[in-house]
């Protein structure tokens, strides 16, 4: 069992990573060797298998080709232009975001092996004239071009798995939350932020109302979520590989809330309330109300609460 | 008012662009020149304007910057591979269907001036897992390449919209018939012919069962709807410019006995009834109860009977 991780140096990237140096087995069999992918060269990492680390483009057909050398037999591709800098600069989302999805889709398909490609979609697939509440029948309406061009990769994961060329599994990720390390560009950094920084002694900014509501999962449950979406029988997908994954719906003022339980008054004080429209113009348009039927029938789970996710974040991710 | 017609020698294209000849406008202005492309240069046409003809493979993103060079106010984007040849030649379907339509929003694009683009997207979008009667905010699930890539390039026509970039408009289409001309790699081609043959002389083969139900509209009702499509305001078509065009449910058995009504029984005894297997995976997929409010909001029509249909054919279409 060899596995490549697209975005290997990313968050999600690594702690999969580390996840499966942990178990050392996926799919009932044992890894043999890992590859980790991204911009820039993810760091070398202890694992009882052979792990190398590369530098790829993946907007760069021939590299993306070269990297599926070693014959990976699951793929995660986690790679993204992520949804502010998407919206900012668009030719370079479209780049990344779909013909880079599209040269993973081909190099997979290259192989002529059938490989399990776990590509992550996101929930900003959805927005614009559609019902409250979200089914797994519900159009993808998106109201970005992050939303956009992973709703087209989806259609085409779910074809090319159709056609046999790759067995692919396309789970729209709630807003992980919360995330370690930096602030990125993604309209939703903030939803980690608020909590992140403030637990570790630091302001942050929070430039939604209270009353925002979103859809969101821990990152120890989202990793678990991926990994399992590796391993359920192709059959179980049935005619799309897309579908939304369990989440919770938690307005920011619950999730403060809930901080406060697990942290105390101190955190809280340090968030500042500052109206920032570029990022409201996005994350306004994005849907909370998601009903994951086919995801919970596939076995796939949400978090208990948000003071769980914070707790895990305490776990797991804070600064030591 | 200068028009382009890409697919402007397929039998929509032709029938656009005679259309517009004889009303010499569009969106209330009159047009000056007409571009008429396809991958062999379509025939001269008498028009009270200037009408060029151009050979173009739209799989060629120079071939279609330079197509634009004539700076188009209205294009109309028809040029497609279809369902059946898609599904056979994946690639060339990705190249056309896919690529080719971002070729031209990017051409589109390129002029700077927000030019509309009608792009004639299919009901092959919708198939799989979703409830049977379909809404406006269904989800697009196809089941063929085909109906993946014209899903996927709504997406991107959307986007490109909502980005000021065109100004998209992608009706999908019912399954139009009865259609002039030769049969083709449709799989939708006998839906067609089993009448266009017969009112002919001719006899035809019907590779499904007579309770097969599909949903259609004339070439006449088509063309009236693509050119409206170009004439209706940005602003009506809201946060979507993909949306399925009014039609009109029936089986083949039911169109059937609409022609005996206007022909006799003469044409309906030279129908040859044999299964395809190889079409029927594909139509079978497609789905014929739609619901396409936003459509009729927009003032576009279905037909009134399959009688009229029959009626257009012997009026429009057949030899003489």
């Amino acid at each position: 069992m060899r596995v490549l991780i697209i975005g290997g140096g990313g968050f999600l990237g690594q702690k999969i990573a580390r996840s499966l140096a942990a178990s050392g087995t996926l799919r009932g069999e044992p890894i043999t060797a890992m590859d980790l992918a991204d911009l820039a060269a993810p760091p070398p990492m202890d694992a009882p298998f052979e792990v190398a680390c590369h530098a790829v483009d993946i907007s760069d057909a021939t590299a993306v080709s070269a990297l599926f050398s070693s014959r990976p037999d699951v793929i995660f591709h986690l790679a993204a232009i992520v949804s502010g800098q998407a919206e900012a600069e668009f030719d370079l989302g479209m780049n990344v975001n779909l013909f880079g999805s599209i040269h993973v889709f081909e190099a997979a398909r290259a192989l002529g092996t059938n490989p399990v490609v776990v590509f992550t979609s996101s929930c900003a697939v959805y927005g614009g004239e559609i019902p409250e509440k979200i089914e797994d029948y519900t159009q993808l309406n998106p109201q970005t071009s992050y939303g956009a061009q992973k709703a087209a990769a989806e259609l085409l994961i779910t074809d090319y798995s159709r056609k046999g060329f790759l067995d692919g599994r396309a789970p729209r990720l709630p807003t992980v939350t919360i995330r370690p390390g930096k602030a990125n560009a993604a309209a939703s950094s903030f939803m980690s932020s608020i909590f992140r920084e403030p637990l570790q002694g630091e302001e942050a900014v929070c430039p939604v109302d209270p009353d925002y509501a979103l859809w969101y999962a821990s990152p120890r449950v989202t990793v678990a979520n991926l990994i399992r979406c590796a391993e359920i029988p192709a059959a179980s997908f049935g005619e799309n590989r897309g579908f939304a994954l369990p989440g919770r719906v938690g307005t920011i003022g619950e999730m403060i809330e809930a901080m406060r339980k697990v942290a105390g008054d101190e955190p809280v004080s340090r968030i500042r309330w500052e109206k920032d429209q570029r990022i409201l113009d996005i994350v306004t348009g994005w849907r909370p109300h998601i009903n994951p039927v086919k995801a919970r029938a596939l076995g796939l789970a949400a978090d208990a609460s948000f003071e769980d996710n914070v707790r895990y974040f305490l776990e797991d991710d804070i600064r030591r």
